[in-house]
């Protein structure tokens, strides 16, 4: 049987030239860069929670990086490093092989380093945290969206939802829907270039990992404002127009979560500089709103009238 | 039913004056001072694993920081900032009110902030990351130990394992004794302000969580060194001096794990700077060996004969 030290060295242990000590000391050791404030984030991913037991271990390498990539991207931090911790149930070689390559290959894609963690046997569970970072001052917060600003959402919204309803049996997709859309729930592609992209446009900017309507509910709240929402300017995917207006797919529209798109708020001046991002990024930015005073977030329909949102964003405990 | 971000809010939300933005956004953002290095470590504690399922939630919070703070003292570094992640089966109010405040009461007592994490639902799994400060190239590591330099232990050895065996019915401690090696286990004091002081002093420092064996082993092999250690020389509590010779004590000693003392090495030319440190500190440093070239650890009784170490420091997976 493999032991703790033979798993770390044989499967996470790799050239960490961002560190100057990485993996195998008591603690790693970076320096960070003048000038810059450093972005911290970390995110844990249980077993029968978050992914289902069979998960492919090389999807599940990739998402548990790509979630925390994502909270950089969030914030507009370059990703640096990044830490590990698992608890596995026993030392399975092919499940750690596949693990390690789809967290590598992010790693790689994105040039941060893994310097450090642990682990142990327990029942499955990732943690991951991430460092970045930001020059002084030019992180995107949450707290800083002004009334007239303009609300954009990269992407397509829902389509996670929905690969998750059709997984529980509660919506059909066909074989290409379903395809497309767990492509979207496993492999989320964090949106880093784009968070870099808006230091110099956005007010505020947060991923929608637990909803449209939580998420930027969460930008509403910290930032002392309310928002207008049109739902069917929404974008969609092919998938997710099929099975619209459905209830189920109407929900994973809004409250889905596991998007991993940022949702983020700009000047109305700047609408000519997100478009010519997108274009840049080749990526979809759809403008779906707009900030306004006072609280809450108001949702409505083709003809105007209000969609009541009964739905919450994700929440582990409810 | 409390939310998650209930939770978030009520238990683990305190002013973090050492950062720009602490809990509540995609990720925290904090000045690092220039002229240092950063020193990063994350430890995951698992209910069965590392912990029993019954166990007092305060000495929880204390212990799933001070395993932290211990890497830290390792480094030499201060500690400033710390991340949690908790996976729960449910809320438990009574539960995270004891976690929480055994948490704080360290970050209190240690001057560092809680800044984010994580927090969800599944099998009680603890994972906190923290981050702290060095000046740069005085970082104590595994790998600067020399021939000719001394082998030194802070505190006492074997307590912590002691209660293990005790809990695990393959030994009887006194009930006075049984009180004193579970506060070990249980309440572990990080020897952070040693680790500061050695920073001058020491050539190399590890702390003491899988066991001396393990954890001095670690640093012969890092520095590519071996090291001679008397038995008797090492220092054990009223408690274990109890139970030694017996094997079980004796296997405490060398392999128990969960000490959370510093071990490091030093010139022999310091043993007077080591023996000062010992008394302004108030606490026991005891010189146990000394290194030389070569590899591996050989450990002699009273007798000058060489002690078989069958025993290896704590693995997860062996």
């Amino acid at each position: 049987v493999a032991s703790e030290f033979d798993i770390i060295r044989r499967y996470f242990t790799r050239p960490a030239p961002r560190a100057e000590v990485g993996v195998g000391d008591d603690c790693a050791l970076v320096k960070v860069a003048s000038g810059v404030e450093l972005a911290i984030s970390a995110d844990m991913l249980v077993c029968g929670q978050h992914f289902f037991a069979d998960a492919d271990p090389l999807k599940l390498g990739h998402k548990a990086l790509a979630v925390n990539l994502s909270d950089m991207a969030a914030m507009g931090a370059v990703p640096r490093w990044a830490m590990l911790c698992l608890a596995l149930p026993e030392p399975d070689e092919a499940w750690l092989e596949g693990f390690s390559r789809g967290f590598f290959a992010l790693t790689q894609e994105y040039g941060l380093d893994l310097i450090g963690g642990d682990t142990t046997r327990g029942p499955l569970n990732i943690c991951v945290q991430i460092l970045g970072e930001v020059p002084e001052g030019q992180a995107l917060r949450r707290d800083r969206a002004k009334p007239g600003d303009e609300v954009w959402v990269s992407g397509t919204l829902g389509d996670a939802g929905l690969a998750l309803a059709h997984a529980h049996g509660r919506i059909e997709l066909s074989p290409e829907d379903a395809a497309a859309c767990f492509a979207q729930l496993d492999m989320p592609q964090p949106r880093v270039a784009l968070g870099l992209a808006l230091r110099s446009i956005a007010t505020s900017a947060i991923d929608i990992s637990d909803g449209l309507v939580a998420d930027l509910g969460h930008i509403l709240e910290s930032s002392g404002v309310s928002a207008d929402v049109e739902f069917s300017a929404l974008p969609v995917s092919a998938a997710g127009a099929r099975h619209l207006p459905g209830e189920i797919a109407q929900q994973a529209v809004l409250a889905g979560g596991d998007d991993y798109e940022l949702c983020f708020t700009a000047p109305a001046a700047l609408a000519t500089e997100v478009a010519t991002l997108a274009r840049r990024l080749r990526m979809p930015l759809t403008r779906i709103g707009r900030i306004a005073a006072g609280s809450g977030l108001r949702i409505y329909d083709a003809g105007g009238n209000p969609l009541s949102i009964g739905v919450g964003g994700f929440d582990h405990f409810r």
